[in-house]
């Protein structure tokens, strides 16, 4: 359905720069997974610098886990000069629906996002559904997702990735579902912020078919959960096997895709 | 003498939202180890956000290991808040005595403390002993240290615990000691102020025995510590093998505490 | 050629305050790899706190990899203090080269420095090189980069280390070759950072040779390295055995040293 091969193989061989601002709790996973990956991850605390490396990026990485009022005006004028550059912006807006602060600021980035990513709970936010999201994790609800994320992706013009026990990506016409991952996956911290950074990473080396490239990316995440799986204890040596597997992927491993896709309804 | 299974098992079931302003070192640790044990972490560097989120968190834990003036005021106005919800807020005072910065900003917080974790450095340089910390790390001192804590605790009216090779949990009346874990523990950054987080999840679903539940964190922690060191080669191997034992930890594990309890002098 | 058992004898020794003003993404590693090395690390977000610290700490570590205003207004005011003190400064100068701001800073805080260590594209920026930085990777050139870095040093009067393949050491006068290491190290965020931290540690405790403390800190660092490569199945797991084998090193290990050395031409 997709050449999933070919979209990481084009990450490794091009190795995009993907400028990060986001969180202090997990940018260290997110620079680790995207090496693994094949990409070359530079974070910036500073609006001056990240202005001028948007110049030279791939793609903008905008996280806002532990967003302030400093980072939220240098997320919004990098993304103003990454627009200018024509280069793919994803917006992951944890945390959105916990707090007004974390809405409105995903809010203020949503018009700037290529893609934006979330759990079930943050998409419910960014579409004005509220109370689904508790700290940074969602609660499971009876409301569709699928539909209010293909109604926010054709409202926004951005792909919508909704992160869980089964990933839909939709830009409001067509739609995917990956069924790949584990549950493991949601027993340590950093797993959904390591997913945009990868699917940023993808899209920056694949720009003309964003949605594909976003899919390959979650799919390419999902099975090396799934191989990281089988050499851990427990969540710690997870982690550390998580890595591994996704610095390991060989093509050969796309074979154990679990893709859907369709028309949206 | 403590139900620890009962306080951990509440932990699990509940998963408290435990809101984290806390230090740039060790944030993914604290954010892990929390998950680990069925809580479920949300850290926030911003005053707007942490002022909301604190109003649906179940405990509030302040960590002084980056504290500078923003941070310290965030601190502050969230602690207000959180006493106004009545939730357990926990202070970890890292390096106050090595500088009168982190001295001050620790006696500053201690008056919305319900339980502060330190070291032996620490928890004299807030009972006004100075010159016993260097760094971050306490300095061997002769001064009963378990004295200082009681009356600390009188002092404050909050619950001190001074984690060391023997942990030492006081509210100026009743003690207990805790001699679980394992000198491995300190071979890795981030340890203290990982079981301060602990102590907030604990005390989250506990509040209304706040000493037997820190007791009972201290003693979770301090097993799973020397659980981990049975798969560890070292520093590195033990902190994955560490996350791993806080998940698996199992209720019959408490047959290994070593817990010790009695009137205060 | 240099006592290597000696330099690091002193500082599991002597345990050094190692004091960082250093960037979010790698903080964690830097702090757990000079506990393993037997050094005492203390970081800090704030000036009136850093400004504190400097007067009992053994050196200072500054690193650009995400250095804004108020950060590098830190670095430059504790750097003034820490030359008061007569201790090493090391400078790490991340991404230099890749945006002008991080150039600019990187020269501001040149002058205090007594070592400073980066890539070759970095070494390149601050000799006034342009265009071999891309993101915080060094990109490959032809440039003799041991020239400008010999060029360098007798400039600022500072130590040059430009790690790489072959990691390259000198005063101006004299330089040390180090070939230990493996690629494997590349593969992980944080290497670059760690050993410049590594580098503080030895300058410490041996402030009167820095540039031999400075070799037989790469070249512990570097075996290191080699010894993790073989517990790893991929960057996940090497990581967790590289702080082990920092931590596991014995004095025999430095058979395995690879230093050459001579007049700088």
């Amino acid at each position: 359905m997709i050449n999933c091969e070919s979209y990481l193989a084009a990450v490794r061989k091009q190795s995009p720069l993907i400028l990060h601002i986001t969180n202090s709790v997990t940018i260290n996973d997110c620079a680790n997974a995207l090496i693994c990956t094949g990409a070359s991850p530079v974070m910036s605390n500073c609006t001056t610098d990240s202005i001028e490396l948007a110049k030279t990026a791939d793609a903008l990485l905008l996280n806002i886990g532990t967003v302030n009022e400093y980072q939220l005006n240098q997320m919004v004028t990098t993304a103003k000069t990454a627009q200018n550059q024509n280069i793919p912006i994803i917006l992951d807006p944890v945390g959105a629906g916990a707090s007004a602060y974390r809405t409105d600021a995903a809010k203020n980035l949503m018009k700037y996002a290529s893609v934006i990513k979330g759990n079930a709970g943050e998409i419910a936010a960014l579409s004005g559904i509220s109370g689904k999201t508790r700290g940074v994790d969602s609660i499971n609800t009876s409301t569709d997702i699928t539909t209010t994320a293909d109604s926010l992706a054709r409202k926004s013009g951005s792909i919508i990735i909704v992160s869980g026990k089964v990933d839909y990506i939709t830009d409001g016409a067509q739609y995917f579902c990956v069924s790949n991952g584990d549950v493991m996956m949601s027993r340590i911290s950093g797993t959904g912020c390591m997913a945009s950074s990868v699917c940023a990473a993808f899209a920056a080396v694949n720009n003309t078919d964003l949605i594909s490239a976003c899919a390959a990316a979650m799919t390419y995440f999902g099975i090396a959960g799934e191989t990281a799986c089988k050499n851990a204890a427990g969540p710690g040596t997870f982690k550390a096997a998580f890595f591994d597997a996704l610095a390991n992927f060989k093509s050969d491993d796309f074979a154990k895709a679990k893709i859907q896709g369709g028309e949206c309804k």
